[in-house]
């Protein structure tokens, strides 16, 4: 036997049974919801060229992933999200209708520093629309990621929208021309709601920014509410702006959209939403748990028009929406929205003898065949040591099987909660285990 | 947009949407048997510490894995199996009732050279049990193995079964006695179906057995049928040796188990059987589809009683099943055993003109809430061009709503096959779109 300890790398965990229980649960709620989207689940590849990975995120990426050379001296990576690969895809095929709605429910990987609730491997569900600029296609994924809250149980949720293409048309307008001081503004914008007002002050100044330029955004930023009310709050200047005009433009048909889609109760707008990654650049929106803010957004998403061409010969207008399962099942667990949850099988089969172990194997097999999960002794334990198992797995009914029951052709059926037993002859158990489980 | 090629690294793939059909067919089919069987799912970590995955299968194994150092200078690999990380899982655990049913169906890599329908990332789903040293276990996994097979509907396989305890025994009777040339003995026996009958003898002789050692070994491991025919036609000067005495009574044990649990008929005894890697020291076995035995084994396993000793401080029996999805794939296709998938919502809704647009919405939005695939137009296309693309995606039944229907408080529910048209009234529309699809 080992002496070494054979401990898991850092950042990395098992899922075990109950957490893999939970797992199985919210999979299933989530791709039932993107199926009744019409979203189609692909699996992109889970090893990227890193020149595939710096293309969308610049060669400073190889910070936060696992990167590494194979036997043949090509740089690899291990995908860091799941948009990547899915726009490889897609940028990739003439072939298909438009729009391209395919989804992803997988695991990534970053070399983050390990923290609360966050690992160096971990899962998220992602859903995206490509080949269409219309509206309704941004809709459709603040949609998709509200009906996936509410297929949960989740409803103390809000999904603050903004636009990438009003926040820049404001900076220009505000004279910030520069693409690079454009994007550098933008993260500290994207950075504003998780620091005080002095720090956002400083640091925005700190980026040259003069005091006057620094209220102006200050003052669009802190905007949010309503539509309408955000909407007629904008000031004046910033129509001069062709950008932030279409921008606005953009934001007032989406609440139409999201007020049809009977949505726009769960959204507000809020100008200080940017998303801090710098391909977006159109509508852009996160979605929070209004109790667990801590855990940061628990889905977001917005357009991306330009990253299929960095991938392929043609640009293919995109907008998409992603969610982290782990922090998703903080804000379930914190909400108790949970069902009780056992992978134990329904059923165990005890024997009293060895007759009767050989006899219940017949019954066990045609209880699976029937659907229902069954187990039976593997030990050659005692039926006392064989039902403190059964009690121990939380399994909900036992049978039992001994020299007496085989005599008159039946078997007992023990409820382990209620500890109530009955007899059934052996050629109505399926019926009655059936009954039971019901 | 891009003059370079992002292309795929050797070996990977991405799964596109009618291959995910397949296999989300295929998930539920093996997870509904595992679930049926009691066993409960896991998902041991992606990367493992090298030294973990080396302790299994020696330093060697760095020269068929992905492995590489994270920037703190350790050295990690991505796991090769699942059965090192659930045995790694089961080892630390002091607290788990026995026996320890658990199961993983997720994916795993090895550098491998890429061939026919084998890549460097691929999936298995694998069934392992700890904590009992009975033969029931054994048939156990035999049992999960074989009816997984039949769920998908795949009828003319065989297992092999055979016992490794039962082959060193021979050997050793047989004067091989050195630890190491017994396993070089049994890497040649596991090629032995796949070379031919002259290339064994070359094989085994080279090993530098004489030509009387050869010989009797090949008469054992020529001998293949039912369990009774083999078993007494063992020649008697074996039963002199204890281990392969013990070996032989395991499996006369095992086929009565497997008689009971009514899976004998499909399963022989094949004493060519020892699969290749080292760990194995009981009933082994491999299940081939008739008409796809070029694809290697369908699934395979065995028992593996030390294993979890190199993991932690003490030694618990176990023995397990696993199986290839991608060959499993393989054999589905060849059989024409998938049955039509598409993952294309059941439903489009197509508009007429802006107004019926707008409206639309809400009559997709409830067709979702009742369970129904649907999707709509997101590119302002004509209703023609809508249609066409209700054609292409082959969605069964399109929706048409215009100014008439509107204005009678109807919609046109036409069916894309017949190309029938009715007129539903906007109330009964969920009905009638549920009748249609059952």
């Amino acid at each position: 036997m080992s002496e070494r300890v054979f401990s898991l790398p850092r950042g990395m965990k098992d899922i075990d049974t109950p957490e893999m229980a939970k797992r199985l649960w919210l999979n299933k709620k989530i791709l039932g919801v993107l199926e009744k989207y019409g979203f189609q689940i692909v699996e992109p590849t889970s090893i990227e060229s890193l020149e595939t990975l710096e293309a969308k995120s610049g060669p400073q990426i190889k910070d936060e992933i696992y990167y590494f050379p194979d036997k043949a001296g090509r740089n690899l990576g291990l995908r860091f999200d799941l948009t990547v690969g899915m726009t490889r895809m897609v940028a990739g095929r003439y072939d298909l209708p438009e729009p391209v709605k395919i989804a992803a429910l997988s695991g990534m990987w970053r070399y983050d520093e390990p923290q609360f609730a966050r690992y160096r491997h971990f899962y998220q569900w992602d859903a995206e629309i490509y080949g269409t600029a219309e509206i309704e296609a941004d809709a459709e994924a603040i949609a998709v990621g509200t009906d996936i809250l509410e297929a949960i149980g989740l409803r103390d949720y809000e999904v603050r929208v903004s636009n990438r293409k009003f926040t820049e048309g404001v900076l220009r307008q505000l004279g910030i021309t520069q693409q690079e001081k454009v994007e550098q503004t933008i993260r500290v914008i994207d950075k504003s709601r998780k620091i005080s007002p002095t720090m956002f002050e400083r640091e925005l100044l700190g980026t040259g920014l003069d005091q006057e330029v620094f209220e102006k955004i200050s003052e669009v930023t802190s905007l949010r509410g309503s539509a309408d009310h955000v909407l007629s709050s904008i000031p004046e200047e910033f129509s001069k702006n062709e950008m932030s005009s279409k921008g606005r433009e953009e934001l007032s048909r989406l609440f139409d959209v999201l007020n049809d889609l009977g949505k726009s109760e769960k959204c507000i707008l809020d100008l200080s939403i940017v998303r801090g990654i710098g391909y977006y650049d159109g509508i852009v929106f996160e979605a929070y748990d209004k109790g667990g803010e801590d855990v940061g957004a628990i889905f977001g998403g917005g357009r991306y028009d330009k990253l299929a061409g960095v991938y392929g010969k043609r640009e293919i207008p995109a907008t998409g929406v992603a969610g982290g399962i782990e922090r998703l099942m903080i804000s379930i667990e914190r909400a108790s929205l949970f069902p009780r949850l056992s992978q134990s099988p329904k059923v165990f089969a005890a024997a009293v003898d060895e007759e009767s172990r050989h006899k219940i194997l017949n019954m066990v097999m045609d209880l699976r065949k029937n659907g229902i999960s069954c187990d039976y002794d593997m030990k050659k334990r005692s039926l006392r040591n064989q039902l403190e198992y059964v009690d121990s797995m939380g399994i909900p009914i036992a049978l039992i099987l001994g020299p007496k029951e085989l005599e008159k052709g039946l078997v007992k059926v023990r409820d382990m909660g209620t500890h109530m037993e009955t007899e059934v002859k052996t050629s109505e158990l399926i019926g009655e285990v059936t009954r039971k489980l019901q």
